[in-house]
């Protein structure tokens, strides 16, 4: 039972971050006092396109850079998103990334294992960074990139977009502010059907792990800002591989349950084997749920008092907006969508894995 | 990791049952050729009254008899039911009901640790004996309930009500069938807020156990009837206690997770801490859902597809009225009403306790 040496970290974590000035300021319409932030997507795969529409439907962003080591890729988007050649990056070149005053952000949405290199580098180009969940593929990993961000004078932050979705707000507001009395137990699964190994997500060496880095990252994630607590201990079990060919590397599936200071109790669920997606948590006075949760929609939700329903919003969008904002104020990011955001679920993720894999319950400290 | 050995059992449950003619057959209007079943209910609490009810409601049952403690009970339900008073009986004057052919069936509704005796001693005076769940409190029990009703030659059942409920048995439809492909992921959990101590079933010499006895055995039962499959091992864990006065006795709360031999997995949590009422399924095509699932409804399905809705029925006249057509047929009861099935469930929980005392996954031969 491997005692998680927290206090240690976030002492570190909670140091002074001097940050940044922007290089470079453009002056579209529109923008936060006209200003736009200057983002460099970092990996063109699925993922990065959402992204792109997002910056598109922004209006605090600008998709000015990318960074690909696909000549193809390379030549699409340049076209799609009138990209100029000097903003036109690959692996080999990022770095010159220093000299480069057009680009602001540097959004990394590479496979997990790669986030931590081009964070570090994106640093110490002067770049201020945003890395897609999970941060990591180890909390060790994440305590270099927090160094690197901090050393730098660049700000780390990582893509929790359920941050500014309105479903899952609501369960943030319910469960924090105990409307429904203290939360005892959630249930928050999240699952789809990826047995056909197509893909990086089953490659140890990219993606860290199976379901849970790629999916069960957001169920941590919402155990956490639904009961505003950090786990204490956690036990863990890998299910049963029905492909064993595709998944020879990572885990098929996986269940974890999370113990909270209060009590509270988070049964989980994250597989390749078939689809759920839900949010639930019962506390003293009644329940509420998302179901569909954390995909990205659209949701429903209901209490046991009733259905609910918010605006169907781009969650891409939002979340950019309010990260660019905060960075063309000048402004740190706020704690819940930060480096160290990052780090305390990856840490939880650590801990999950080793309980899964000694099972044994493994206590965070 | 304890093996239980189950082809053992197995194979003498499933000897000849010589099943013992009805010694009386009341000629009410209505009735199945028009006889009904002559039931009288052994314990008078909660559930007693429900039962009742579906009595009442039923077509081929009347409420003949009732066996008390209480004085003061047996005066309500002999003026509110018409009970002669050669039909009321005691725990001391119960055995005499060996001579009394006004009554079938003995429908056990007592405390689970008392099923057991009162099973074994209403075989013994010759009668049929319906147990309420748990069927016991551990397997061991059980199978002495199997063999004494099997040497007195008369039926046992286990009140299954949600045998005999549509959205149950459409969710049994759905699985079974593999009408959206092989099952994969269940989550099926069952939980109140009880708390406050009332009543016996924080009471181990009473209850046996906290709320697995009570509400997983509903889980366990549902996973079973979904998928089709028996599991072959589980793991477990005790959630923390948060009410220690309350629950100096049995668990508050627990988790567990079932594996089936088709890789299927099953993750369950059953709690007297907060309310959660749902039967999930997630298989190749597409997911199967009831919630409100197991309790007395209304309940509410969905599939990957859309809503569904059934008529609300009177479960337990449903089950009562199917029960007794068997027995008044002279057929034995279905294999999954049975005291088999009963003792497949017990079984099970005790692998469950197991798990979650030891640490360990236990398997189940």
């Amino acid at each position: 039972m491997k005692q998680y040496n927290r206090r240690r970290f976030l002492q570190a974590a909670g140091a002074t971050v001097l940050i940044a000035p922007l290089h470079h300021v453009s002056s579209g319409a529109g923008g936060h006092n006209g200003r736009k932030l200057n983002i460099a997507l970092c990996g063109l795969g699925v993922y990065a396109q959402i992204l792109a529409d997002g910056i598109t439907a922004s209006k605090f962003c600008r998709l000015s850079g990318i960074v690909t080591g696909t000549p193809a890729k390379a030549a699409s988007w340049k076209k799609k998103y009138n990209i100029p050649d000097s903003n036109i990056y690959n692996y080999s070149n990022f770095d010159q990334l220093a000299g480069n005053k057009d680009i602001d952000l540097v959004y990394v949405v590479l496979p997990n294992s790669m986030h931590k290199e081009y964070t570090i580098r994106a640093a110490r180009a002067g770049k201020h960074v945003i890395t897609e969940k999970p941060m990591a593929t180890n909390a060790a990993d994440c305590e270099a990139m927090i160094s690197a961000c901090r050393e730098a004078g660049v700000q780390l932050g990582v893509g929790y977009r359920l941050h500014f979705e309105p479903y899952n707000m609501e369960m943030k507001r319910l469960g924090q502010e105990k409307v429904f009395g203290q939360v005892r137990l959630m249930e928050i699964s999240l699952g789809y059907k990826a047995d056909d190994g197509t893909g990086w997500r089953t490659h140890r060496a990219l993606s860290g792990g199976g379901p849970l880095m790629n999916l069960g990252v957001y169920c941590v994630q919402a155990a956490r800002y639904v009961s505003g607590e950090e786990p204490i201990a956690v036990t863990a079990q890998f299910n049963p591989i029905v492909n064993k060919e595709v998944f020879a590397e990572v885990e098929a599936s996986i269940t974890w349950q999370l113990e909270f200071p209060s009590g509270a109790i988070c049964n989980s669920t994250s597989t390749y084997t078939a689809g759920v997606d839900r949010l639930f948590a019962s506390a003293e006075k009644g329940f509420f749920e998302l179901s569909p949760a954390i995909s990205y929609g659209p949701f429903r939700g209901r209490t046991s008092e009733g259905t609910f329903q918010f605006p169907e919003i781009n969650q891409q969008a939002a979340q950019l907006d309010a990260m660019a904002a905060t960075i063309l104020a000048g402004k740190p990011l706020p704690a819940h969508i930060s480096g160290e955001e990052g780090w305390k679920d990856c840490r939880i993720m650590d801990a999950i894995y080793q309980a899964a894999k000694s099972g044994q319950k493994v206590y965070i400290g």
